[in-house]
C-alpha cells in the first residue's frame, strides 16, 4: 500500500497522496465539507468542495461528486479511511499548513457513530474503552515515549555488556513472601506467579552470567486501589556481580536512567511540553543520597511527622522528602539509603559491624518510589538466618538457596516500575494512564 | 572494584591487576600451581610458584608463600576468587597468551567441592542444577547470542516506527481456544494466563498505534514433553496496520530477521562457529514463499507422504520441505504461505473469493517451524462468523469484537518463538538448552 504517514507529508512537493487513518472531525458546511484525518503520526486536514445536488444535465463526474460529499457527510468519528488526494501547501491552513483536496475516499471500516466515551468521562470508563482512550494523541504519546525509554535503557545495557534473560513467570513456591501471590492449577499440582525476577536474576550470578537485565511483567495479589499499584505491572530489573556495595549498584542506576531521559528529551522533549506542559529535563550526575535515618529527620524538619510505626516514609513523607532534594541539590530524584533490616526483605545484605541497617536504597522521583535496590547477602549461612528470622521456611526456598552453595560472586541489583517511572516523568495523575492495559483487583478487561 | 573482565586483559601492558571470578580448574604441580579462573568473558590462566614447606628461618613472606600454595590445594571447581597478580603476555601460554602470576588470592565464596552435574549429565539433571549448567561458556554463550539478536530486532522496530507495547498476561477469558489455559484464583473471580499477545496486540490497530512489537512471556497448559514445546516461552510479537495482504507481514517480518541474523553474525559468527561448529549466514531477501498445497506436492515427490489428514505438514514434512527449498533455493527459511482455513484460527482473513484459504503463513527455518503469521480479519460480521463456525462463543469474546466495532484498519502481524529460532541458529537439539529456565508439566524448578 503506497500509504503516506501524515507526518510525512510536509516535505512532499504538491501533488498526488494516499493517506490512511481514522476521521477525527467533520465540518460539514454547504459549500464545502473539511475532514480531520488522524493517524499514528499526526493529523492533517481534508478538503472537498460540496456537491448537494445535479442538474438535469448531470454525468459520471457529477455524480460521483454527489456520492462523495454525501459519504462525508455521513462519515462517523472514528471510521477508518483511505484517501487519495492533491497535497497542497498553503499557510492559511492552522493544521501542519497544508490540505489535501480529496479526489476518492474509502471508508474501509465504519465506526459505530455514537462513541462510548467523551473527554470528560472518568478514567474508569475510559478504561473500559482502552484502544478508543488510546487514540488520543496525548495516550499515543506516551506508548511512544515508552517505547524511546526502554530502548534507551536496553541500549545503554546492551554496550556496558548485561546479558538479556527472560526469566519464569511460572514457580513452584513464592519468590518474595506468600501475601499477595496469585497460585494456579498447574496439571497435577499446584503454580505461583512471580511476584519478581528476584530470585532468577540473582541466579545469573552463580551462572556466571556476570551482569543481566529484563523487563517483564511481574504479579501481586495486592488488593490496593491506589494510583501506584497494579496486579500486573511491567518490572525493570537489572542485577550484577562482583559490586563491594550498594554504592555500585546506585552508579549503574542512575548512568541508566540518564541515558533513558537524554533519549526521551531528544526525541519527545517539545511534543511533552506542548501535550502536558511539563519539561523534561535529564538529571545530573550523581543523584543525591541520603540515608534513611537521615531522611526521616529532614522531613521532620519540615513540619512533616510521619505517621508509619516501622520507620519506613510514607507516601506524603516521600513528597516531603523530594520537596527537600528539589529545594536543596535542585535533582528531580533521590536515594534513600540503608534501610533498616526490619523494612527489607531477608535476602538485603546487613551493614558489616551493625545488622540492623541494610546495604540497601530506595529511588525517589519527582515524590514518589519507583525502585528499589540492594546488595544481596550472598553468603548461605547468613542468608538462612536472615530467612529463619523473618519467618520464612528455609525448607521451601532449597532451590534457591542452592544458588549460594557451589560459588557465588558478590552481586545486587534493583527492581524499577515501568509505568511510575512514566506517570512522573510527564506530570500524570495514575499509573493507569500509562499502562496499556492495567490490571487491578476489580479489572480485567478489556 | 577495580575488577578488569579477562577478556580486556589482552591489549593491557604487562603489570598489576585484579580479575575476579570462578575456579574452573586446578593443577597442582609439586612446583608450581596452576588455576584457570573463568569469568563471564572468558578463561584465563593463574600461575603460582609453590611454596610446600618453610625452612627454620622462615620469614612472614615465606608463610604468606605457603598459605596462598595450600589455598589454592584446596580451591574446589566453581569457588568464586579475587585475584590481584602481575600480568605477563607469554606466547607460549595456550590460552590467550597470558597468564597472571598470583601476588594475592581471596576466596570470596566457596563452593562445595562435589559437583552434582559432569560433562556426560542428562539434559534432565542438567536443568536440575541449571545454574551450574549455564557456567559452561557454550551456555553463555547462547544468552548472549539471543541478547544481540532480541536488541537487533528491536532497533528496527524503533527505527521504522514501532510502538512497544507490554500486554497483560492476566485474562478475563481464554485468548485462542479453552484448551491449554492455565486458570487462576483472582481476588473473588477467575483469570486466566495469555496464550499469546494476539488479541491486545490487535487492540493496538484500532487504537491507532499503527505498528507495534512486544517480547514477552505466553503460556500454554500443553502436555507435550517433544524438543520444541514449553508451558512458558518467550513470544516475539509484531503487529501492523494498514497492509494489503498477508505479504505486507512476511516482507516486514523478514527484514526483521535479517537485521537479527547481522547482528549474530557480526558479533558472534567466529565464537559460534568454534562453539556449536555451525556457520550463521544472513538470509538472503526474499525469503522463497511456497503455498501449502504446493509444499505438500513438494514433499510428496520426495517420497514421503504426511500422515495428517487435516492437511497441515508434521514435522518431519518440515523437515522435506526445507530440505527441498535448501536445494532448490539455497534458503534457510521458507514461508508456507496459504493455510486452509480448517487448520487456522478464526481470526485469521480468508481469501477473497476463495474461504477455504487463509491470508496466512508460516515460517520455517532449518526444517522446524518458528513462526505463525496472518493478515487479520477486521469485517465484524465476518469474524463472529467465522467464530462461530470455529465453535466459539462471541459472547465470551465481546471485548474482542469491540475493537472492530468502532472502525479497525486492515492489519496483520506475527507471532515467533524465541527458544526455536536460537536453538535451529546454534544448531542444538532442544529449546530446553536455548531458555534460561524451562517449564514444563513435570518442571518448575529451579
Amino acid at each position: 500500500m503506497t500509504r503516506t504517514l501524515i507526518k510525512n507529508l510536509a516535505p512532499l512537493p504538491d501533488g498526488t497522496v494516499t493517506v490512511a487513518g481514522w476521521v477525527d472531525t467533520v465540518r460539514d458546511q454547504k459549500k464545502v465539507q473539511f475532514v480531520i484525518l488522524r493517524d499514528e503520526s499526526g493529523a492533517v486536514q481534508l478538503v472537498n468542495p460540496a456537491t448537494r445536488e445535479l442538474g438535469d444535465d448531470a454525468d459520471d463526474a457529477a455524480r460521483s461528486a454527489l456520492a462523495l460529499t454525501e459519504t462525508i457527510s455521513g462519515l462517523a468519528h472514528g471510521s477508518m479511511v483511505r484517501v487519495t488526494g492533491e497535497l497542497k501547501h498553503d499557510e492559511r491552513v492552522k493544521l501542519g499548513g497544508l490540505e489535501v483536496k480529496i479526489a476518492s475516499l474509502e471508508v474501509v471500516s465504519e465506526a459505530i457513530p455514537e462513541t462510548p466515551i467523551a473527554e470528560d468521562s472518568s478514567l474508569d470508563k475510559r478504561l473500559d474503552w482502552r484502544f478508543l482512550d488510546l487514540r488520543r494523541p496525548e495516550a499515543n504519546l506516551i506508548f511512544r515515549v515508552q517505547t524511546t525509554f526502554e530502548h534507551a535503557l536496553r541500549t545503554w545495557w546492551v554496550e556496558n555488556d548485561f546479558i538479556e534473560i527472560h526469566t519464569p513467570k511460572l514457580m513452584a513456591s513464592a519468590s518474595e513472601s506468600r501475601a499477595e501471590l496469585f497460585e494456579l492449577e498447574y496439571f497435577e499440582g499446584k503454580a505461583y506467579l512471580s511476584q519478581s525476577p528476584q530470585f532468577f536474576k540473582q541466579m545469573a550470578q552463580p551462572a556466571g552470567f556476570g551482569r543481566v537485565f529484563e523487563i517483564a511483567p511481574a504479579f501481586r495479589a495486592d488488593p490496593s486501589f491506589t494510583s501506584r499499584h497494579a496486579t500486573e505491572f511491567t518490572s525493570i530489573d537489572a542485577e550484577m556481580s562482583w559490586v563491594d556495595s550498594h554504592e555500585d549498584v546506585m552508579q549503574m542506576h542512575e548512568q541508566l536512567l540518564v541515558a533513558g531521559f537524554t533519549a526521551v528529551v531528544e526525541k519527545h522533549g517539545a511534543e511533552i511540553e506542548a501535550a502536558f506542559g511539563v519539561t523534561v529535563a535529564v538529571p545530573s550526575l550523581p543523584f543525591p543520597r541520603i540515608p534513611l535515618a537521615e531522611a526521616l529527620e529532614l522531613v521532620k524538619a519540615r513540619g512533616y511527622e510521619v505517621p508509619r510505626t516501622d520507620g519506613d516514609l510514607d507516601p506524603e513523607g516521600e513528597r516531603q522528602l523530594s520537596a527537600h532534594v528539589r529545594e536543596a541539590f535542585g535533582h528531580d530524584f533521590v536515594f534513600v539509603t540503608d534501610y533498616a533490616a526490619g523494612i527489607r526483605p531477608f535476602y538485603h545484605m546487613r551493614h558489616e559491624g551493625d545488622a540492623g541497617l541494610t546495604n540497601s536504597y530506595d529511588l525517589l522521583y519527582n515524590g514518589t518510589e519507583i525502585s528499589t535496590g540492594a546488595q544481596r547477602e550472598h553468603r548461605v549461612d547468613v542468608l538462612i538466618a536472615q530467612a529463619k528470622e523473618k519467618g520464612l521456611e528455609p525448607e521451601e526456598l532449597e532451590f534457591y538457596l542452592d544458588f549460594f552453595r557451589y560459588g557465588v560472586p558478590p552481586h545486587g541489583g534493583f527492581g524499577m516500575g515501568l509505568a511510575r517511572v512514566l506517570m512522573l516523568m510527564l506530570g500524570l495523575g495514575s499509573i493507569r494512564e500509562t499502562t496499556y492495559l492495567f490490571r487491578g483487583p476489580t479489572r480485567l478487561l478489556p
